[in-house]
């Protein structure tokens, strides 16, 4: 770097891809956009800039320290570090224009200034989504939300996922079978680590929370019934007749839940009632989920939610229950990277580069807009160079085909067109090269983002 | 509101659409992605907060003022207030890894805390199409730029705008003519009032500068030069007769804009040399564009750019020319708004609507995925209320089709469609309820998000 120059860097914990992983970043947004569509779901774009005092009405503890926070002139800035507290302002404050269930969707960058470390960002995407009632919100709206999960996940090519289900009153219905009620939160916050601590530790945990340890023995037994959804829900039957209101409630929702899933043609293969997870978090209190990698456990949830009683209360006396689940984009994207688990076919801008041999640019110029009228994605090389410059363009570029326009395929009206991928390259009229290219593009298209048979190796 | 809820608003000069106008700004994004795409560029995506020192490495004076920037640990960061800066710290940091001409758009959000008024955002949308080549550039792809603008606004609905276009250096060609080379900057800023203030303030302006009345006369009338594309170089050329190196080269890159973009199928009503602009920034250096609506001068340009020679010269000695043009996204779709350009029925979330009459959910949720599958848009309404509820929902969210499924249609294996604007219902089997419904759509999918009726009216 000499004198007098800024070296052009890029602030640590802040994602920034070159042109052909944003391609595959940018495919996963657009699918996540076209199945939330198809569910009906309106998309929401709020500021990320909020007044500190609305952005941090609930907030406390690592979220207060984490935040990016400043003042400009008198005004007390605090960038979002969720989508879902902006969703409770909005809904809040535009209760009366809004038309409930609200469906909404929002794909956006948050901010925590969390510990810079591998695989952890300050920005990053969240991409969730709600639905919101007005006093009341019918169960089976539970089911919706994991369907639309499968579908987003299988489009893109994923097929070894399990979404995890359990009920929060279910629990809570428990601990109250054995009068542990005032320890919940206690014991919610130590099976939550069931998957990632020796039983033994959190029996230890357990126990410094005054349970005696024939009740820790019950609490992990309970948290570790295995078995189909069927087999499960039949032993939390036999547990019911013992039961309370409560866990007659959880279990009634659960089954509902499950049955329902069924109905919107998810594979029981993809999801799965586990007693283990609890979400530590207060805020849910029916239905949750997490969602992980069938081989690689030790990754954690990759997209995890809930039902909840009261979406806005710090805002308005309007009771708002809604159900909802985020997808921690940028760091799925870092994972599914990591782990070459991303389709390297789709890392191309273009599916043609048209390659003017002479200087007759507006002809070469012409049938450039031809392809793209056809809806084939289309770069021309105008630049002066030798003709290795200009095929390496093309290599460097990894389009699928390149058009040849010189004297000769001017002079009898043809292109000449490489697959660039064979080698194979032929002379024809313009029409019979479209039809070619469209052919194979239509091919390529139905290659997903993440490629199958990566993961599944 | 009740002691102890907060207030639950939105930071001033921050735009939050309602859902219907978000689905419109949202398709409007969806349109600029698909013709870049069809272009070849690459999306890219920088993050929105940047070492201070690097982002403010060239920025001084009003920018400085208006840049949201603060300390986080013991960075200084600031958030970016356009794309380029990011776009030419991304090029020179990546230098080596990117292949050029490089070509790359970008939508998205950047923040000036400008004084809060009407129309005039803190935290606003640009999207931005560049160029950028490695020590050359060809200007041909000066012509590329406006038809990519061209085909994002038609494709938009919009027909009455104008692309301007003039050449930096013929204007420079021009003051030297009159050997007024060292009064280049403040000729160009005050022409670039031309459209907005009356001549003889131009004339005052200029005389300020101390140049004599009747040169101002000559730079005005030069500026003030009219006819069509052909006729106004025509009288460039004779003017060019007595001109300098400069003037005619110039000339030489507007004609051949000219021509090139007529190449590009471009209608010669849509774009016009206009000698009068000259984008006050020394930054441009070649063409530049500014694009206005026809009917509503007083908006002035609501997509601008231009060819520079040197895109990163604060991070790099490398030479990066290119070409580009950013449109304020908010502030068209602010102003597309509130002139009522925008097509009402673009505003419902779903297709249809689908609404069980009896318990059997899972038939209901059959059908809407069956529909999903056909790629139609569907909300299915889960909640347990009296049938004037369940189509009232249906009406406030515009859906045009429902799906009413009662215990006869269940029976008969049919659906009962409503046509929600004609009010026509009849009962079918799926399959032919179906393909009616996408055939009203595909009617209906050719409407533009801009109601191009309204915009010539």
């Amino acid at each position: 770097m000499k004198k007098g120059k800024i070296e052009p860097r890029t602030l640590s914990g802040f994602m920034e891809l070159m042109p052909g992983p944003q391609l595959q970043f940018d495919r996963i947004c657009e699918t996540m956009r076209d199945i939330y569509g198809l569910y009906g779901y309106y998309p929401l774009d709020t500021p990320i800039l909020e007044s500190s005092e609305v952005l941090l009405a609930k907030a406390g503890g690592e979220t207060e320290k984490q935040v990016y926070r400043f003042n400009k002139g008198d005004a007390d800035i605090t960038m979002r570090f969720d989508l879902t507290v902006p969703l409770a302002k909005f809904v809040a404050k535009n209760y009366g224009g809004l038309t409930f269930p609200f469906k909404r969707y929002q794909i956006g960058k948050v901010y925590r200034g969390e510990k810079s470390q591998k695989g952890r960002f300050r920005e990053f995407y969240q991409s969730d989504i709600d639905i919101i009632g007005d006093g009341e919100l019918n169960v089976i709206n539970d089911a919706e939300i994991p369907a639309i999960i499968y579908n987003v996940f299988t489009r893109l090519g994923l097929e070894d996922f399990t979404i995890r289900l359990n009920n929060r009153r279910l629990l809570s219905g428990f601990w109250c079978m054995l009068n542990l009620e005032d320890k919940a939160g206690g014991i919610m916050r130590a099976i939550d680590k069931l998957e990632k601590m020796p039983r033994e530790k959190i029996i230890g945990e357990l126990e410094e929370l005054g349970i005696d340890t024939g009740k820790c023995e019950k609490i992990l037994d309970f948290a570790g019934i295995k078995g189909t959804n069927g087999e499960i829900i039949s032993q939390l039957e036999e547990l019911a007749k013992d039961g309370g209101e409560t866990f007659k409630e959880g279990l009634r929702q659960l089954a509902l839940v499950v049955k329902y899933i069924d109905a919107f043609h998810v594979p029981e293969k993809n999801y799965k009632i586990d007693l283990s997870i609890a979400r530590g978090l207060d805020y849910y209190t029916g239905t949750v989920y997490e969602t992980t990698f069938n081989k690689h456990p030790e990754i954690g949830s990759i997209c995890s939610g809930g039902r909840y009683d009261n979406l806005a209360e710090f805002y308005t006396n309007k009771k708002l229950p809604g159900v909802g689940i985020s997808i921690g984009l940028t760091r799925l994207f870092y994972i599914l990277n990591e782990m070459e688990y991303l389709n390297g076919s789709a890392l191309a801008p273009a599916d043609v580069l048209v390659i003017p041999m002479t200087g007759d640019m507006p002809h070469a110029i012409s049938i450039s807009e031809r392809l793209r009228g056809e809806g084939i994605k289309c770069q021309i090389y105008f630049e002066e160079k030798k003709f290795k410059a200009k095929i390496g363009y093309a290599d460097k570029l990894d389009v699928p085909f390149a058009f040849f326009i010189g004297e000769d395929e001017i002079a009898k009206n043809e292109v000449s067109f490489k697959d660039m991928q064979s080698g194979e390259q032929v002379s024809a009229p313009l029409d019979d090269a479209v039809a070619a290219v469209k052919k194979s593009l239509s091919q390529r298209s139905e290659a997903t983002v993440i490629d199958t048979e990566k993961t599944n190796r």
